[in-house]
């Protein structure tokens, strides 16, 4: 049996392997999420983002239990900041949620901030569909809430939480503005800390002052101690009638619609890309532009051009 | 006479014009690059990263101050986070660093992290290439040290100075590990807050623990106070000290040569992807596609193997 197949009949070490090969950015992984990919489209996705030191990973382990807690399967996608040099994520899925790692109901994944730019998005979207393809109800992905990268992922998601916490200094409130519109639910954690009130009260403001427009879902500001597990049912509940809110409106169709384009652009770009790298590999292009660029004498811009009207005579 | 003439005469505004043009993926930007390129490569490139809340913007007009002291122009390219639905930076040139607007030694802008994947550390590169061929003998990059891309830009950077608080909670811990390998200075700030010299202690030792190579540049840590002025002086030395050890080591070499690999790379994923673009707008394969994918019918990577094998038959 194929790896897809496998993963399809919720076998979970295929699904780890199979992850592994995207990570690696192996050919075959490739026809495997053809042979998956008419199978999936069932899971529910869930993005929680937010500043570091926000007690994002608490709040996930938390959130992956009350699911649990309802009967559904959950799979949770840690991007993690990495070493640019080393490689490799720096939390990595053993010391996450030790108390999910006997629940076959659980399946956690952490992926690198590493590799070539865009490349994250792409993988992040091919390793939830294996969980989706795997028979996760729930699909969670994490991730820092800063970078551009992280805020196209979050763009995967049906449901976003925004996570901030009190007290993050000056900065925070340019990243709080900057995040406003990606939140379909917003989340002040560690809210017994001082000032959990004024951020919440804060947020609430900022979000009263954006035209609020008839019939559209209206995000609200919930408090948690995820630390404690406070407030973490009433958030469940919250992301469950965002989805209801999707559905009945019918503005499910545009997201759609907009998550499968992005998918198609991101796995086109990626491709050209390396099909590009493979002709370069076989000639003397990329050492002779690079020579010529350190010495003034070629532009990459002109180089570029050369070359992609020999590439793609389109 | 071109922008790109103007600009190589010092015409300032010709220089925010252009950058302009490149912000906005303007074609007739390219032209007016490859028009600088040749004259270009003078400028030294400092890279100032570290988490939100670290007091970065401070500390590059302390530095900005400095250089300035010291007889040299400085260009600033600050990358802020942005609202990714409405575009722009949050915190424009206009509230940053009023002291040096009325001097004509000191050229600031702002980029915005938004658009394409990847397209923010091509369109770094070339707003850097800008203020070079104006005449800048000093260009600081200050980036949120978060996302891959972040990190990415800071490769640009001759020097980079990784900034970092006391006492910004838990998860700043495993970006600290994360960004170790791409400081060449490390900068405690806010050097007169709680834990000051105890995050100091704990880098240094990180950075004992990292095989040191003979030969090889040894990162410090520098303790400043960017808001009174206190060790300002210092880490401008210390910036030269590098530079210093860059050049008399030979590593100048490899370093440039990586960076200008990167830049034709950039450049080439950005053509590519932007022609295949152009090539769909004039047919209904995007539509077929994800209308496809929709249904389930379509799987993205067999749409794109169609398509690029179509685009490019190399």
């Amino acid at each position: 049996m194929s790896l897809a197949e496998l993963v399809l009949e919720g076998n979970i070490r295929a699904a780890a392997r199979l992850m592994r090969d995207i990570d690696d950015c192996r050919p075959q992984a490739i026809d495997e999420l053809k042979q998956l990919y008419s199978r999936t489209g069932n899971a529910y996705i869930i993005g929680i983002t937010g500043p570091p030191g926000a007690g994002k990973s608490t709040l996930v382990d938390q959130l992956t239990a009350s699911f649990r807690t309802r009967g559904k399967k959950v799979g949770v996608v840690a991007i993690d900041p990495t070493s640019p040099f080393t490689g490799g994520a720096i939390l990595g899925d053993r010391i996450r949620m030790n108390r999910h790692s006997c629940d076959e109901g659980v399946f956690i994944r952490s992926l690198a901030t590493r590799g070539a730019l865009g490349g994250l998005s792409r993988s992040t979207s091919d390793v939830a569909l294996v969980m989706d393809a795997l028979g996760m109800d729930i699909v969670i992905i994490e991730t820092v809430g800063v970078g551009q990268d992280e805020v196209d992922i979050v763009k995967e998601a049906h449901t976003t939480c925004v996570v901030m916490v009190p007290g993050l200094g000056d900065d925070i409130q340019a990243i709080k503005a900057g995040i406003l519109e990606i939140g379909d639910i917003f989340v002040v954690n560690k809210a017994d800390r001082d000032g959990a009130d004024r951020t919440a009260r804060e947020l609430s403001t900022m979000l009263e002052m954006r035209q609020a427009t008839a019939g559209q879902w209206n995000p609200q500001v919930m408090k948690t101690e995820a630390q404690r597990g406070t407030g973490i049912e009433e958030l469940t509940d919250e992301i469950l009638a965002h989805r209801d809110s999707l559905l009945s409106s019918g503005s499910i169709s545009n997201f759609l619609r907009e998550r499968n384009q992005r998918h198609f652009m991101d796995v086109l770009r990626d491709t050209l890309f390396k099909k590009a790298l493979a002709y370069m590999a076989t000639d003397d292009t990329l050492e002779r532009v690079v020579t010529g660029m350190g010495e003034r004498r070629t532009d990459p811009y002109s180089a570029v051009e050369e070359l992609v009207s020999k590439l793609m005579p389109v």
